[in-house]
């Protein structure tokens, strides 16, 4: 008789396996080094093992640690790698919530497909998320201080030790919890605080995303290759790239965030809220961005007492818009949107772009 | 009187600190589950830390081992990482090589800067590579035994703990030690061996690299995006995907080699060896691929004996012209050379592409 082949194990976040630390972390104060090194992070982290004979392993809640990596990993070498942004917030009755965890666990699985990491049920992500603040949530977000939160970072990564190149046969789904700088406490700019954010226009020689490559997914690959722009844009004194593509130079995003322009449509003369379309999957389907979008459609778009109504469009603009729109005075104002750099209602900020 | 900045260290291989290990792994043999696994290294392992704050530390040769990353790492999360593919032989005389080591570190240098990595002097990895195998040489490719090799992995990663997207601030270079199976030993089709390679073109819908992007450069990130094409590739019998790019569908590389034909010209019915240019930044610009070219310039342009001379020319072709010339019986041959497929001098291998 021959042998049935098994079947590959489902993630179940129901069966998490706890391992307690005994030596607890200071959790470090807002505004501190700690916090604002982007690099400590809460007592302990999920981690769930993938094998390509196997399936998901039982997860696990343990303690924080550096990851054990064979030198030959997959995720070092050949980029297999995705990960989620999110926050979990203190609200003011005393629970822990998360903004909309289910589009982070659908993208999270998109993105796994598409760097050939394997896929589970999104709903199990929140689940395991919910694991990890039962545990250490309430010392790393107090009762007592509603409105602080911690931002999320689950990632998956190819761990198994083959050196070919192929699809990895391990990987490891890990979500690690950080203290992160609440930006809504950042001085404004009249009381010398940071200025506006400032973007700059990417040179045409420098792509960020291609039709038929993978800017809508959130892959290590979309980042490493961007910084060399990153940094130059930081050493003259701006936040963000703002990514152009093509000949005709269209926005699409900045890097680590959507970007959205509201102004007078040149031949309507109508208020129009604007970003750039998911069709040509040249950037990331934010998840702040599709709330910005929902909610503006909801309730900007019909006129409410003095305010004039937004028309609400995704559609491919060109940076010589914006410029003519700003040589015009139509630009009424523009913003970035994303989770590390936004609150859960997005944090709307003054923005430099800079055509060139 | 003002501070001084400090000056960062540059490499320095020659101070490399040795640390052996006394427990030597079993050296498999040729063919072996272990050797075929790729992923079981020699004894000992090249690191060399390098910070933003001091520059590069003492190189150190040590026991092979997991590395430690931490999980905020940037290398997992912004595949701020590249790495170089070699090989050492041991020689008929007994004396150990490399294939054009300086091309290597060259084009290391040239990826780390493309990945926001530290740069060095890149003869430095030559030296490193000498050192390695000073310890891991003699036992690992004995001297009774010339014409085996090792496959060598030099790989840079951005280790630092910030998890903020940024240029990384730490980063460690490393270099590993891999039997390889040899591809001269495989079987030939006529005894029951592997078939000629098989090209399978790439669907519109895919590409590997684009212009402004990082093509040019061997980082992760050209890889993990493309494991899914190759994993269905593969699962349909092919051996890799042959990557077309524009709306011509221009023939470029085979993601983990260059790609060479030999046809008649079809304008001046002469011979032509055709390779795919470097100039748009869209292949790798493989070691393996200057020298095939150098040596056809040297030694094919001018006739000799039986043999017609063959024009050498690097230039765009299409899948379309690949398949004119096929059906019009204008094509020789066709091979993909590169260091992990092939041996110093190419392994020239029958192709099936698929013009789709």
């Amino acid at each position: 008789m021959g042998s049935v082949a098994p079947s590959l194990a489902e993630m179940d976040a129901s069966v998490v396996k706890v391992t307690r630390r005994t030596d607890l972390r200071d959790v470090p104060l807002p505004g501190s080094p700690e916090e604002l090194s982007h690099s400590y992070c809460t007592d302990h982290m999920v981690t769930v093992r993938w094998t390509a004979a196997a399936g998901w392993e039982t997860p696990e809640v343990r303690p924080f640690e550096n990851l054990s990596v064979p030198p030959t990993a997959s995720c070092l070498h050949y980029a297999t790698e995705c990960f989620e942004g999110m926050k979990v917030y203190r609200g003011y009755d005393g629970k822990l919530r998360l903004f909309r965890p289910d589009c982070n666990g659908e993208r999270l699985v998109s993105s796994a497909q598409r760097a050939s990491l394997p896929g589970f049920k999104f709903d199990e992500l929140k689940v395991l998320i919910a694991k990890l603040m039962q545990i250490d949530g309430p010392r790393w977000l107090p009762k007592d201080q509603p409105g602080r939160f911690l931002y999320l970072r689950p990632a998956m990564i190819g761990n198994g030790p083959h050196l070919g190149v192929q699809t990895p046969k391990e990987a490891l789904l890990f979500i690690i919890a950080v203290p992160w700088p609440d930006p809504s406490k950042k001085k404004p700019e009249a009381a010398g605080g940071q200025h506006g954010l400032k973007l700059l226009a990417s040179n045409p020689d420098t792509i960020r995303a291609w039709p038929g490559g993978f800017g809508y997914a959130k892959l290590g690959a979309n980042y490493g290759p961007s910084l060399v722009s990153h940094g130059k844009a930081q050493a003259i004194g701006f936040d963000q790239v703002l990514w152009l593509f093509g000949e005709d130079r269209q926005v699409t995003e900045a890097g680590a965030s959507n970007f959205f322009i509201v102004w007078e449509n040149k031949d309507t003369g109508k208020l129009e809220l604007v970003t750039a379309p998911l069709e040509n999957q040249l950037i990331l389907p934010g998840v702040t961005r599709r709330s910005v979008l929902e909610l503006a459609r909801k309730r900007l778009t019909q006129s409410s007492g003095s305010l004039a109504p937004v028309e609400v469009v995704e559609k491919q603009f060109t940076i010589s818009d914006v410029h003519e729109a700003w040589k015009e005075g139509r630009i009424v104002e523009a913003f970035v949107c994303g989770t590390a750099v936004s609150r859960a209602t997005p944090y709307l900020t003054q923005i430099w772009s800079c055509p060139c």
